[in-house]
């Protein structure tokens, strides 16, 4: 079912639209989802042929279309336009869609579109709605809902979805508020269906509905809709009244987002990179952390002359083993670290403490690094028969993974405390400092057992 | 709003049922959503504890909790309660809910059960579905769902909706068949709600809904939901017979679980490793990729034993970046796999073509690989004003940065091709293999250099 373009048929388009041939270009686009569509704009060759599209499309396809839009793409792509037509646009979106799409915009462009709104409980909706947050329930929700009084009948209920119909496209759920907007709990469709026209909503509602703060995470509302299963969810201010609605669509977007940025973090690219961003801006999103990896090279280059260089002097096989060791610390820490992010993301509903959290780890760390430290004497003996050697590197070994595992742990938990994405302490920074952490503890062992 | 539960609660809950306080249980149970339920068991010391709460709540919400239950855990869990009770908890869920949990138990009670369940079309339904392949779209949907004749009025949909109101929770939309049970379309139940009862579904029904096939991957059904922003998805075997739906909760836990996996994958875990675990599964599951980390370490000292004796015997100092080198390798070779894994993920609409990639990561590889080999250059001259030596350690470094930026685009797209998880590629494995890579190409580097 998912819509796959050939490059033959993209040649054909652009073609029509260089001949002006706008019948088959409709046609063409009738085929299409407006999802498809906006796909598809960003493989013309120039701006010009995308706005080309826009322009033969009816308004509301074209609006679904923008909406579809990358963001960092959109904000250029409209400035071809109008403030009447984005106006005309907007108009077609419900309240958090225009808001996002309207804040990409500058003010000046924000306050035309705004104040050419004919519809004026939408611009309103909008303008109450851009105060918020990005990242927050508030920043997230839509305006648009269908909510009925407590005391109404369902014939009462029925009127106002027929009078919202047109602005609220996807109607599952009628929320149900008091006389002071607070929310009181919801109704479903299903049940208005089916009920008498003279039924009191107070009858048939559910009081037991999950609602989220303005305030809130946009997290904290996926983990909600996630552990719950919702498709939405109302959201309140502090005095529980009721101030609109997210779906799961929009929640949906969220948790990709996060996993995206999560292993950004992890392989060190800064910033939203994707594959067909130009080669300087692929460049400059991997060079920081590149430079932070060299310079824990150099550490470790500076760290081996220092401390390194009579023991290396002394017994040159040691310097054979300084990528195992280093390249052990750094994959150790983060398998540990991984585990802790999971169990940050989907946090247990009892706080583990953290003197149990580390005499587990420890225990793991243990185990883990006896069992290689083992191997690694049998593998090491067994080919060099030097025994010093194989007992220097393998008690080095253990020590490794025991330090690693436990700043594998501690890591990304203080950086989750500081606010920052604990993520990071997969990524290449952690695991530079744990190449450097197992070099010194290899340097400091050999020093210790060849009494040096 | 999202539950938490405090160490003195869990007590209290504890007291509770060794005293056999049912009243106490039953009322703060009812405080609880089935999903809080769920993961407040698995903090019970013993099962038998978890299983003594199960009993106290009526069947329903008991039923529900069991589905909230991890499956790992939820196989044993069961084995404590009879095969009536058993059937007891299936015939209050969903037939996709119901199918999955009967799938982890042995066949003898999966039959069991199956014959006990006195709504004979619900066990004709999970029959139906034990057939699917769990990741399929087949093995995502539920057979609950309410569709209408294409030749009905309004009216006679509203029956059909009264009928299945018990068996089908959410509906959001009715789905419109013809009298070969062919899927022709959608009504949302919005429009149902505001149509008069004489109104034929032929006049209401919208014939442009997004389908998927039974044996479509649930990786591409939650792509196509995400895409369209689809709360559920009608389910259609090859001759576009209607077969089940598929609605978007079920999706979040695919998406879920595809970025968990993927994250394990790059940090060198196997096989679903939680932080509860017990301490030797949780090394279980990080052995391995240890391991080859280790053997990894051992072919570079065994590298540096063949090929790097030699250099590092006339130029000590050539050792010292050995460490800066391996790491290098294995920092670029991650960031380019992963976004090549992005854009696996998300894949654009127009193919791109192979060497216009390659092109691309070359020009990436060659500025990115002579900036940071500028920079080396400076500091290592700076450092040690030993120019044949600053040269060897930078110019290695941009052959080290083009090599792994091109086995970091390439590993991924041939695993990809082979059906393999691509996000191994940022994993331990392909460390290993450009630490390797580095290494040799910097004793190669050296030894023409220094003519040796």
């Amino acid at each position: 079912m998912a819509f796959e373009l050939t490059q033959d048929y993209l040649d054909l388009l652009i073609d029509a639209i260089e001949t002006h041939d706008d019948d088959f270009l409709r046609q063409a686009m009738d085929e299409l989802y407006p999802a498809d569509m906006a796909a598809l704009l960003y493989e013309f060759p120039t701006d010009e042929y995308a706005q080309y599209i826009i322009a033969i499309l009816d308004e509301e396809t074209a609006a679904q279309v923008i909406n579809n839009l990358a963001p960092n793409w959109r904000e250029d792509f409209l400035k071809a336009f109008s403030t009447e037509t984005i106006a005309q646009f907007i108009s077609y979106l419900d309240s958090d869609d225009a808001a996002d799409i309207l804040n990409e915009q500058p003010t000046r462009t924000k306050e035309e579109v705004l104040a050419l709104l004919e519809d004026r409980e939408k611009a309103r909706y909008i303008i109450d709605l851009l105060h918020y947050e990005e990242d927050t329930a508030g920043g997230l929700m839509a305006k648009e809902l269908v909510k009925a009084n407590i005391k109404w009948t369902v014939t009462q209920t029925v009127d106002e979805i027929r009078r919202q119909a047109e602005k609220v496209e996807k109607v599952n759920s009628v929320y149900v508020v008091d006389d002071n907007n607070v929310l009181r709990g919801r109704v479903s469709l299903k049940k208005i269906v089916l009920s008498r026209v003279s039924t009191k909503v107070a009858d048939i509602y559910e009081d037991d509905v999950v609602s989220v703060d303005s305030h809130q995470s946009a997290e904290e509302v996926a983990d909600i809709m996630q552990r719950y299963d919702l498709e939405s969810v109302p959201v309140v201010n502090v005095n529980g009244r009721l101030l609109g609605r997210i779906t799961i669509d929009d929640i949906v977007d969220v948790i990709t987002e996060q996993a995206e940025q999560d292993r950004q973090a992890m392989t060190g690219l800064s910033g939203g990179i994707e594959e067909d961003d130009t080669v300087w801006a692929s460049v400059k999103a991997r060079l920081p952390w590149q430079i932070i990896g060299m310079a824990g090279g150099l550490l470790a280059a500076w760290l081996t002359d220092m401390i390194g260089k009579p023991v290396l002097g002394a017994v040159g096989a040691l310097a054979y083993f300084m990528t195992l060791i280093a390249g052990t610390g750094g994959n150790v820490g983060v398998q540990s670290s991984s585990v802790i992010l999971q169990s940050l993301a989907s946090p247990s509903v009892v706080e583990q403490s953290v003197i149990r959290r580390l005499l587990k780890v420890f225990s793991i760390g243990m185990l883990n690094g006896a069992l290689l430290s083992m191997v690694l004497f049998l593998v090491i003996y067994g080919a060099t028969r030097d025994l010093k050697l194989s007992i220097v590197v393998s008690i080095s070994i253990l020590a490794v993974v025991l330090l690693a595992s436990f700043m594998g742990t501690v890591t990304p938990l203080v950086l989750d405390r500081f606010g920052v994405n604990p993520a990071v302490a997969s990524g290449p920074f952690i695991t530079t400092a744990n190449d450097l952490l197992g070099l010194t503890v290899y340097f400091f062992t050999a020093k210790l057992l060849y009494s040096l």
